[in-house]
């Protein structure tokens, strides 16, 4: 499957959760199959943290990868292209295309840096709101994502009632935890304490690269499980049969996390890094509001939400109370936790377990149409 | 109560399990109690990663604070001062008195920094064994400690079975899991980063503030549990009311992090934090044997393990190991998980609960002496 990365500019501004705006903006974004006649087939795919809008197939045929989630998307897959009309942008606060603290603020000429505004998870789909409207896509099938992508596609299902028909909700979580606030946190240290950083100002020199890899070392911990890693390494040496007593590379998981932080310094900016962990940590339905159901009183779409046994960074738990929310307000809802060692990584390679269940899901969406079910009293609304 | 600081400084160098020498070296030790008149009534306290040898009370009264573990040992606590005789050293690779990374090399006249030899548990133990010759004390009523100091506990009593008749071996494991290495090393990875590191010389200049903040912080992360920061932080701001959507702290979170990261800074060396998690990561009594019940087959000692319920830098499963090889070697070992919300820092906090475990247990191996109790059948040795 060749895909080819697609532009939108939009003069108007966004006006963003914050108060300030923000534009013009560019969104880059990518689309695959066929959208049908009565523009009724499309699903917004919404990307994690590192994510972007290259979800699947290839841009050439001589990629070596193919996009970050091809083991889902694609012609039989869990989001099926022959199926559906499948949509994915890059946030806005990337660097994969749209408008990010790396752009040129068409104001001053020169790279935003941290002149950037902070942005939320809200404006990320206000964003794609746009998008939609662009692509006059007046309402999707669906919406989905894992952990970031997961929070958008909540976050649609909340400001958007009417344009969706149903949320599928991967790893992720209505309100980010103290802990998860902790790593974000550290992380972004870790890029502050980079000289390179100057402040977000390197755009004409060397980028904080040293302080990014260690950020995004941080973020993988976060990503396996006690167990994944014990099963992936375990103690293992790297590549040597005993210890060497020395500051070098010692065991195989010391260098998984270097290889992983080092080559990511690749493909990220880190002033990016700083703007997306940001929106995650603000991430509360809930916030300002008297009960964690009320966040959900508004939301007419059906759900899916799935959850991974072994993911202790947006663990189980935290997608039942969006269940059980969703349930206190009359909903209807399909919750699974799905058991696998490969912790918050799991939504992006337990692509054929998903695959069972997004199937049956969709086309009870297609069917079905949207919450509540017929007949069903809705008394809370 | 008011303690001293010791120093004793050994002339004969240190053989090292590398295969390095280390030496002279001088160790920093603290003692509380009274030596009773057969010399049997002496009780080791190992310290974790960033302890020292001031356990208890104080150096003066205008002190702000008593030592790391002043809850657990004084008069009637945990460990009686009133019954027994408590020794602690600063761990060699330290910082806080005995010869470490920033100590000077009598043979060039200036501080090791990245030419003192990587070190392991089992120097640790073995500089400690040389205090203990010094003092007089041909064995140890109990050796104990949490965390790092646990492994201590645990070295001892493989290393030398004759000189311990006990040990209480808390929050810790006997085979540090590729989880905790990858911790160890991001927070290396965070001081590598820092260019005022220097590749460890830089007592003549500005040290590596920056880059032991992040680790540090990293660390604090891994010592509480999802569910005491929840209780401890929740989504609470720090200091306002709503978002303020910059960078600056926002979360309450946020604010402990960043405090314990900077302090740790005023009292804590770089090189010595590299050193020491080196230690920890090389630390695997199986290491080369054929089952892990193995490592014990020599031990003599009682045992009393206690894990803590939240604890996921070295979780409960990892004591259940410990005692399980025990078991497996017909030794007598009591294990206690303790129900806390505290993660691996409730070795520290639920100092109330252990003493009503140390008690009974050191007062049954005084009365009972050593493994095996009597009568017990030993066929595995």
């Amino acid at each position: 499957m060749i895909v080819k990365t697609q532009y939108v500019t939009f003069d108007q501004e966004l006006k963003l959760q914050s108060g300030a705006t923000l534009g013009p903006i560019t969104l880059a974004y990518e689309t695959y199959g066929s959208l049908n006649e009565d523009r009724s087939n499309a699903i917004l795919i919404c990307h994690a943290l590192s994510g972007d809008a290259h979800v699947a197939g290839k841009h050439a045929e001589t990629d070596r990868k193919a996009g970050w989630w091809d083991e889902a998307v694609g012609p039989g897959k869990a989001f099926d292209t022959d199926k559906y009309f499948i949509i994915s942008s890059n946030v806005i606060g990337g660097c994969r295309g749209s408008t990010g603290p790396g752009s040129i603020n068409p104001k001053t000429g020169k790279p935003y840096g941290l002149t950037f505004p902070v942005i939320t998870i809200g404006d990320m789909v206000e964003a794609q709101r746009m998008l939609l409207d662009h692509l006059d896509i007046p309402r999707l099938l669906s919406v989905t994502g894992g952990s970031m992508g997961g929070m958008q596609a909540l976050q649609w299902a909340v400001s958007y009632p009417n344009r969706i028909r149903s949320a599928i909700v991967l790893a992720s979580t209505a309100r980010v935890s103290p802990q998860a606030i902790a790593f974000d946190e550290v992380a972004r240290q870790a890029i502050y304490a980079d000289p390179s950083w100057n402040h977000g100002d390197y755009y004409q020199s060397t980028p904080p690269n040293a302080g990014l890899a260690v950020a995004r070392m941080i973020g993988h911990i976060t990503y396996l499980s006690d167990a994944s890693m014990r099963q992936k390494f375990g103690r293992r040496l790297q590549e040597k049969e005993k210890f060497g007593y020395e500051f070098a590379t010692e065991f195989a998981v010391e260098n998984y996390l270097k290889y992983r932080g080092s080559s990511f310094t690749q493909r990220f900016d880190a002033n990016s890094y700083l703007y997306i962990t940001k929106a995650i940590d603000y991430f509360d339905l809930s916030q300002g509001l008297s009960s964690f159901a009320e966040a959900f009183r508004k939301v007419k779409s059906r759900f899916l939400v799935v959850s991974y046994s072994s993911d202790w960074l947006y663990p189980p738990a935290e997608s039942e109370e969006i269940v059980r929310a969703l349930l206190q307000n009359g909903m209807d809802a399909t919750y699974v936790e799905i058991q696998s060692n490969y912790g918050h990584d799991a939504f992006l390679l337990e692509a054929e377990r998903l695959a069972g269940l997004t199937r049956d899901f969709l086309a009870r969406v297609e069917k079905e149409g949207v919450n509540p079910p017929p007949g069903a009293d809705r008394k809370s609304r």
